[in-house]
């Protein structure tokens, strides 16, 4: 492959700092009443965070050659939703987490309320950052765009995924069940910042069934990874609480597959997604490279 | 005018019940672990609420003879919206009520961690329901739906005013500022609500002067009259709580002009925006009687 380790990591630094300088110039202070909201979006959207999923929309994106403008833009709407997510997750009737990237969470340094606030305003901007005339000037685009994030992110998707994490504390799910929560959860916006890059392409949806696949696979393994990492990582490198799900009593990959299972099915699941991209080219290194990256990064 | 109240409540009890069967659609429970998001989502969305957005869509989008299909899709949207900030804003974080249309909040009855994902998946479905070809074929017309919607609930909307809404607690606002906050927190949606109307009606930005005056001035009498009902209301008519800004010390119309006063400005604000359409005929009778009702209405 011609996507070294040390070029993933340029294109995630090239990624993560177009993110940041994006995130200041959307959420630039008022300088009124809603200053506070302001920084704390500030707060939890600036530095820190893989930006794995704008990193996964420009790598799709740039197999159709998009501008890397759009791509930045589809990566920013689905970093808000991600951060929202974070947000509310980690308020205290949901998750309760105190640290996330390595710093207090929302609700720790301003309160609950500013957390709930600051959480919808990211939410709402997704949708704004997809629906302006910016982002592409096809509307068709831009509608199939803000279609896909709303299925995504909502109770078909993220939220409903949220939903069945919280039951997962009652209930002892079993390994279907477990993979279609995660598949919700964490899989249903990894698979639009995949679908994104084709849909800027004006690829038509019977013509990204690789893309599909590959999306799906990546989506278990990073969360096998995660499970895995919440076992054998290391809260300082995480920069957040890990042995959580053992502690919750939460069916996990890692519980119900054992370590060493989860690691060969995470590993299974990678050399499945790349099989997929067999009918691309070089273009397709970079998602290549990210895939193996996906189960061997360490936070 | 031709609209009688008669014929007024003829048109909000159809437009109620539209948006109740579209509800009962939208969120049919799916039969796995997430139908308490969905039972959560059916109880504050369903039955109940005098439904003035989705009605203000429809009697704006009349005016340019929108197909009634198309109106109750962008209605339904924006009651997504409205009902999803209920949610959250109910919670013990924001505003703590534990009685919302007569019936317990979703906090109350489910639990803080549901209350917020149903809120977060009904923030999502807004967005769904306007992308989706359904709404309109022209997906110039679903993307600038979906940017006025994303700007009206963000926080240059509605989130930014329920910041201000929490910072009012703690200073008190002067006569402009508390305008500005009311704008943000109520007067947005209900100007998309107007608003969407002309777009669906594909009418150009620059032919909306009237009815964006209009929706200036409903929104602020709509506040006016909420403030006073919080003051001379029932609680077994608006299915609320009463006197909670009086005792939480925020500034409101009714603290800052006087109760006379407050009642004359807001009858004042129904002419002023009466007088704005003008240029219309008796197609936007409708629109009329419903700037009359928001002042006299009891609930």
């Amino acid at each position: 492959m011609s996507v070294t380790p040390l070029s993933l990591q340029a294109a995630m630094n090239g990624v993560a700092e177009e993110v940041d300088e994006a995130f200041d110039r959307l959420l630039a202070l008022p300088g009124d009443p809603r200053d506070p909201l302001y920084a704390a979006m500030r707060h939890a959207a600036i530095g820190g965070g893989k930006r794995l999923r704008p990193l996964l929309v420009r790598a799709s994106a740039d197999i159709f050659r998009v501008d890397p403008a759009r791509s930045l833009r589809a990566g920013l709407a689905v970093e808000c939703m991600h951060v929202y997510s974070l947000i509310h997750d980690d308020m205290p009737c949901m998750d309760d987490d105190d640290m996330r990237r390595g710093r207090p969470t929302v609700h720790k340094v301003w309160d609950e309320a500013t957390a709930v606030l600051a959480g919808d305003s990211l939410h709402a901007l997704a949708f704004e950052v997809l629906a302006e005339p910016e982002c592409h000037p096809d509307p068709f685009v831009r509608s199939e765009l803000s279609l896909a994030l709303a299925i995504a992110g909502g109770p078909s998707g993220m939220a409903g995924g949220q939903m069945m994490d919280i039951a997962a504390e009652q209930q002892t799910f079993d390994l279907p069940t477990t993979t279609r929560l995660q598949q919700l959860k964490t899989g249903a916006l990894i698979s639009f910042s995949i679908e994104a890059g084709a849909i800027l392409g004006r690829i038509p949806a019977e013509h990204r069934t690789p893309l599909r696949g590959y999306a799906r696979d990546i989506g278990l393994a990073f969360q096998i990874a995660d499970d895995l990492l919440d076992v054998e990582g290391d809260a300082a490198n995480t920069g957040k609480a890990v042995g959580k799900d053992a502690a919750a009593g939460k069916s996990t990959f890692v519980s119900l597959l054992g370590v060493e299972r989860a690691h060969q099915q995470a590993n299974l699941l990678v050399d499945q997604a790349i099989e997929h991209l067999s009918t691309y080219g070089p273009e397709a290194d970079l998602l290549r490279a990210i895939a193996r990256y996906i189960v061997e990064r360490d936070r």
